[in-house]
């Protein structure tokens, strides 16, 4: 398959794009860029001109002139590049968990204030713990109860299971639109439009899908979303997450973490809180700015991409890692437990083994890196812009290698 | 008093660090520290390297090696340094925002539980917003009621007001150290000892002291504190919050916002939250690693100069500022609206005047940065390290020239 690889390397429309990123020249495999994406060469540069210009320079003035406006323009960038949404929709804020706990709870108090009966969250077995752990959280202090989807864990909540899952009490559903676990893609239309049949709302957790799937919230018609910026979109470890609030809901939805940013008046200081109009009344303390920077870099390259070639790209590369897994891995007993058709995966597949735990640390002694995730579950992340055929080939025979020596 | 500007500046056994900071070799006079500190020149250069050799180099093993304990580590140096905390205290979580939401939240939540009829928040009425929304918010959510202490603008809560307003109905008092308004400084042990007389438990709000004044957490007996790392610790724009709960609380206390950082196992991504021990049940989601690197330079440089020291130069600076005030600004109707007597105050003074709002304006324009509070306060923050006798002098004659101007 190395002919292959080389071959699709030569005709990749984006190859260049990979040495735009620190660490792409040297031998190390790197198959975790959707848990924690590469830097590109530029946020170094991009972090200490900040430093010295901007906020050295500018000092305090930084906020009036530029800073106040920049979770708004991030979040507008990320929404009409990645997000399908128009512009006024799109914030940056607090940390994904963060994030979709205010989000939940706005949705979850309108709807139970407009219909008492609406007490119900929808949400997957298998979602990621955080969105699990919020929504138990929140039913336990809201009265309200969880309605748990039981998943497959090599897929995700499809239309069935959604379809079985909503009624008259859901208030508000809680999608993945990428499983962490098993990349499964959610159809984000259909979905969408199976919890409004029944009344709901839904919120998106789009962490997995932002920079590597083309999402359309507009078109869908969602309600509402939370996607974290440190995967495919390479704004650093624990850089801040962004919220969509479809502009019908801005004025009808309150959250409850009531700080000076999100008053109507930031500077007035008033006696009394009051939401800002639009997307500023889903923001609490002062926006985390330094943080905010580096995804301007990633936003840059895949803008100059464009998110339709960045999915045809990973499609390519996940096609090509499910052949190389076929050929030499599922000999080896390693099954594939994630969707094997394109149209319903994301960017990262995962690859099942009883040794998998043992695989992947002795994979990091040699630098390949993965991660793992239970049970039995090797996650193969290929970010699009960063990330080769050949890297991808060299890395699969890696885990073959270790396969054979832990099994 | 050039003479005398001069000679404190040349006795000053902490001059030699203004140089460490960006911009402290221009023209500019910074009175916004207390908002937005200055940059050590050192962190240009510590973000560059964390991009190209941790972040980039180490990829998501960064976070086994380093960042998982970051958070603490930081934490606890900030609590060694300023707030008189023993570790395993303090760390570094979200905005200040969302920190206090959800301390105090688990404040009242577990005082109601132990007693129905602790429902009150005191909270002083000229206090920060975000401090003022946010038990108003929270109030309405879980049926408690605030008590506003009315405080003088030129002061705040002392042991009187406070006296007056706790009882066998209060759950938790919220209390500024150092007033956001004018400076003043409450007597951190007094206060706490009145909230535990009336069975309240404190939560400080130590944004405009850390780094500034002396805290001493532990001794005072305090239970839960929150404070910021953009102003006096020099953190950038946006930087992340500290949290403080006392040991003994850390067990009985659950906060709301139930993320995978806060459960017992981070990575066993379990069926059900249950909380970690220790500080990290205060957590919710990743770690803003990028954004808490920057204030580990103001650490390393308020640890060589030991906070006592600090706090003797910034009283010598508030006091030479109110000699100058007296002498240049009395006579045009600049009246101090702050405490007089400095050991009533923080590192920072409002001077009130008619046309402060113009006032300020005229000064942005002429590179002299203070910063406009309502009513007509000019807000004179002198940060220790970065500002020197001199600067201050040639800004408060600034702000004479503009006073005379707009008047």
């Amino acid at each position: 398959m190395n002919a292959e690889a080389a071959a699709l390397d030569a005709d990749d429309p984006l190859a260049h794009h990979r040495a735009a990123f620190v660490g792409t020249d040297t031998p190390l495999v790197y198959f975790d860029g959707n848990s924690l994406g590469r830097p590109p060469r530029a946020t170094a540069e991009r972090l200490a001109r900040f430093v010295t210009e901007e906020w050295g320079g500018r000092l305090i003035r930084g906020w009036d002139e530029a800073w106040m406006q920049l979770p708004f323009a991030i979040g507008d960038r990320i929404g009409a590049l990645a997000l399908g949404a128009a512009s006024g929709q799109t914030v940056i804020g607090d940390s994904t968990t963060v994030l979709l706990y205010k989000l939940l709870r706005a949705a979850l108090d309108a709807q139970t204030a407009a219909d008492p009966r609406r007490v119900e969250i929808v949400v997957g077995r298998d979602d990621f713990p955080t969105d699990r752990y919020l929504v138990e959280g929140i039913a336990a202090e809201r009265g309200a109860r969880v309605v748990w989807v039981e998943v497959d864990t090599s897929r995700g909540v499809d239309a069935d299971l959604l379809r079985d899952a909503v009624g008259p009490r859901t208030a508000v559903v809680l999608l993945s639109h990428v499983s962490y676990r098993s990349g499964f893609l959610a159809d984000g239309a259909v979905l969408t439009a199976i919890a409004h049949d029944a009344g709901a709302l839904v919120l998106w957790d789009l962490c997995h899908s932002a920079g590597s799937v083309p999402v359309a919230l507009d078109d869908w018609g969602a309600d509402l979303a939370v996607g974290c910026t440190y995967k495919y979109l390479n704004g650093g470890p624990g850089a801040p997450a962004f919220a969509y609030v479809a502009t019908r809901h801005q004025g009808g939805l309150t959250q409850p973490v009531q700080g000076w940013m999100g008053a109507a008046d930031v500077f007035s200081m008033g006696p009394v809180y009051r939401p800002a109009a639009g997307m500023r009344r889903f923001l609490s303390g002062t926006p985390p700015v330094l943080a905010m920077l580096a995804m301007q870099d990633t936003l840059d390259l895949l803008e100059d991409a464009g998110i339709a070639a960045v999915r045809e790209k990973s499609v390519a590369l996940t096609e090509f890692a499910v052949r190389v897994a076929d050929g030499i891995l599922a000999p080896l007993g390693v099954r594939l437990a994630s969707p094997r058709d394109p149209a319903e995966r994301g960017g990262h597949l995962t690859l099942s083994h009883p040794a998998m735990r043992r695989v992947t640390a002795r994979l990091w002694e040699g630098d390949v890196i993965p991660d793992y995730r239970d049970p039995h579950g090797l996650r193969i992340g290929l970010s699009p812009l960063s990330t080769s055929f050949t890297e991808t080939l060299v890395g699969l025979h890696a885990v073959a290698d270790a396969v054979r020596a832990e099994s």
